[in-house]
């Protein structure tokens, strides 16, 4: 017996795409059985219908007209894998207006208007499903919407970025500059030939306010995320870490922060590198993986752990959607829409950190009584201390105690001041607490 | 507006189960405010009313009558956290033939009657969660469930005991002998005063057939599983493997094979130590953690990384599944039921792994070519030897060059029947593939 097949209408057919359209047509009989769905793809909406495409993809099956794919009264599920705000927004809200269920991957899209599409789905009584829009294959978001339901998650801290992971594997590994890391990541097409998205830590904000809507339960916003990419990042600060047990990673971390005379708890959000403890599971992430560590009140600490990116993995996450999505169709439910009220966001200024701090200054006596009384006055309690000579100039490594961010940044301000100071040569938040 | 509280019937007020009364009724807000759901605990049964109980326990809804909570028609959900095969298998039968959707803990249950309680809900149109049956806390089933459903899965390799995992971590740590490790295990309540469960692999041997199951879609029993506990594992052992660049861990491995001329894939479900490589994720599994490693055709390499018992973590998934079950009662729906045909099963015997040997021998000339000539004799290469003086004996390392299993145990046979063989010291299969 034989399921009534779910017709899927994909707007786009680049390598997500692609890679969607063959698991699915050489995945037949395996998805049938494992899943009991018959699924038929109606309609491959692309761009240009000159383009070549790669030999799997049925040309009969190809339009130009995306608008007429999410209207038709004939297709049960819109997979939207174009990218992209315009025309991907207005085609996913067609599409739930059309009584259609949506899987996308678009991150860009959810972290600026995914309570708005959310909204929309509720108020059509259709599903937005979206695991493949952060951290690819792994199945994260499901996990934290259903698995974690009821969970008080307190953080969570993931590697969403798999080309500056890379990128940062190779320069502790292979001992390589951050210039030739990101050439190797080029060619290898790991990074894009502009690589501001990934390495100036874009794609990852767009992810970590993903990642903060669903795991706190508020509206969070692209616009919410404190960012600082990877390329300030030298061999020097790996030398630095590797020596007291540490390693380099960008991180994306959302926090929920209960504060008193607050009834509800306030939430950060912010991406930057930081020196990662070489014991903690994030460490040993390599290469182009990603993984997302999570810590709740009942739970403790999880870690999910895959392929963050690819046309492969990718897909197999937008076909667990496709499942799901038409497992609801066919009994008339829906996944949980809780309404997302608006987020508080707690500046990352009012953080506490410990922070690595290098700074190049000319080596003549008084220098580093300068420099630490500049600290001194600001509160910012040092740690420990390494001077090394570089001839006509000194480097001063600092290592401080929890300070909160503004009283750092405003403690650099001073220090660059200095005639002495000559440049702030490393600057990285540490996670968690180094104490050697 | 609140939701219509759902009711609860508690079986079993064990560790987890009074966790999870903890968390429900201190979470109360929180899971309403986070899913919508009102958690009403109707009651809760016991078999001895007179124990002790943690404080927050609600004396009045204590009841030694677990076969009223069952059938009592104003409870919603049954949970099954008492363990065990009876009374629990007939109180869950109970449960789902008066319509209540049953969420469990009960791995020793699943493992042997799986699949025919899941018919019996099928045929209830009702759901059966067994989220914290396998790696306690981690969203590990419902991923394997939903997400990857339409996934081909190949392989999935788990520690999932915490237990063996502490001892196996102290060992290789603090050097400390497999007993010391255990009553050091015994002292932090990680094992049991009979640690038989664990150290001989039934607990992981059960959550394998689970894991198997659940990611092939067969019918997987516990008597599939092939078994070897740790208690043989030497710190010799440990000391040959990190030389070689490789640690050790209990593995529950349970793995798709498709052969030739067989139209279906056979399953190969097996629980032993294993030589793992320092660089694969789950060599940093430390400590009682639990750590899943995934492989799919489309989704490449995940891991569910976690903790694996102690009532708080293993209570959160069961609210996980509480919240899920809540879900579906509220639409009518159930989560996919696909019958699970019955499992070919692949003979450990007949599946190939390079092998770490060490026999103990009389130190004299001819000695170690009597005992290579028995391993070619049966057409077990060897890759590597290494000959350790002991005084009057010395001891023999070989690692093999893939073998079938039934090759090398028939050649441990015939070795320990040479006159110069004393004994077998160490013998650990290799998870993928050791070349230095």
């Amino acid at each position: 017996m034989s399921s009534i097949p779910v017709r899927l209408g994909i707007l786009g057919c680049g390598n997500v795409g692609a890679s969607l359209v063959k698991i699915i047509l050489e995945g037949q009989s395996l998805i049938e059985s494992q899943t009991g769905e018959v699924l038929e793809i109606a309609a491959i909406a692309v761009r240009n219908l000159s383009v070549d495409r790669p030999p799997w993809v049925p040309r009969d099956l190809l339009t130009g007209d995306p608008f007429a794919v999410v209207t038709d009264p004939t297709i049960d599920i819109i997979v939207e894998v174009m990218g992209g705000y315009d025309p991907a927004k207005i085609l996913i809200e067609e599409a739930l207006r059309s009584k259609k269920s949506v899987v996308t991957a678009n991150k860009s899209l959810l972290s600026d208007y995914g309570e708005e599409i959310s909204r929309l789905a509720r108020n059509q009584g259709r599903d937005v499903f979206f695991e493949a829009a952060v951290a690819g294959g792994i199945p994260l978001i499901r996990s934290l919407k259903v698995s974690l339901a009821a969970e008080r998650v307190r953080r969570v801290t993931g590697i969403v970025n798999g080309t500056t992971n890379y990128i940062l594997t190779r320069m502790a590994e292979d001992g390589i500059s951050y210039s030739d890391a990101l050439k190797s990541a080029q060619e290898l097409g790991y990074a894009e030939a502009d690589p501001v998205a990934d390495v100036e830590g874009f794609d990852a904000s767009a992810k970590a306010a993903i990642l903060a809507s669903i795991a706190f339960g508020r509206n969070v916003l692209l616009q919410d995320v404190s960012r600082e990419g990877i390329t300030a990042v030298t061999l020097d600060d790996f030398a630095f870490a590797k020596r007291h047990g540490y390693t380099l990673k960008l991180l994306a971390i959302c926090e929920w922060i209960e504060t008193e005379g607050n009834s509800d708890g306030k939430i950060s959000v912010r991406v930057h590198p930081a020196m990662v403890s070489l014991t903690h599971p994030l460490a040993s992430v390599r290469d182009a993986f990603n993984a997302v560590f999570v810590e709740g009140d009942a739970v403790g600490e999880l870690m999910f752990y895959g392929r963050g990116a690819g046309g492969l993995p990718t897909a197999s996450a937008v076909l667990g959607d496709i499942i799901d999505a038409a497992h609801n169709l066919r009994f008339g439910s829906t996944e949980r829409h809780m309404a997302r009220p608006e987020a508080q966001i707690l500046a990352i200024d009012e953080l506490e950190y410990q922070f690595y701090i290098a700074i190049d200054v000319s080596d003549r006596p008084g220098v580093l009584g300068q420099v630490a009384t500049v600290f001194g006055e600001n509160n910012v309690s040092i740690m420990s201390m390494e001077q090394v000579g570089l001839g006509q100039e000194a480097r001063l490594i600092f290592i401080t105690h929890l300070a909160k961010e503004h009283a750092v940044q405003k403690t650099l301000g001073e220090v660059r001041k200095l005639a002495a100071a000559k440049r702030l040569v490393g600057f990285i938040r540490v996670l968690g607490k180094i104490d050697n």
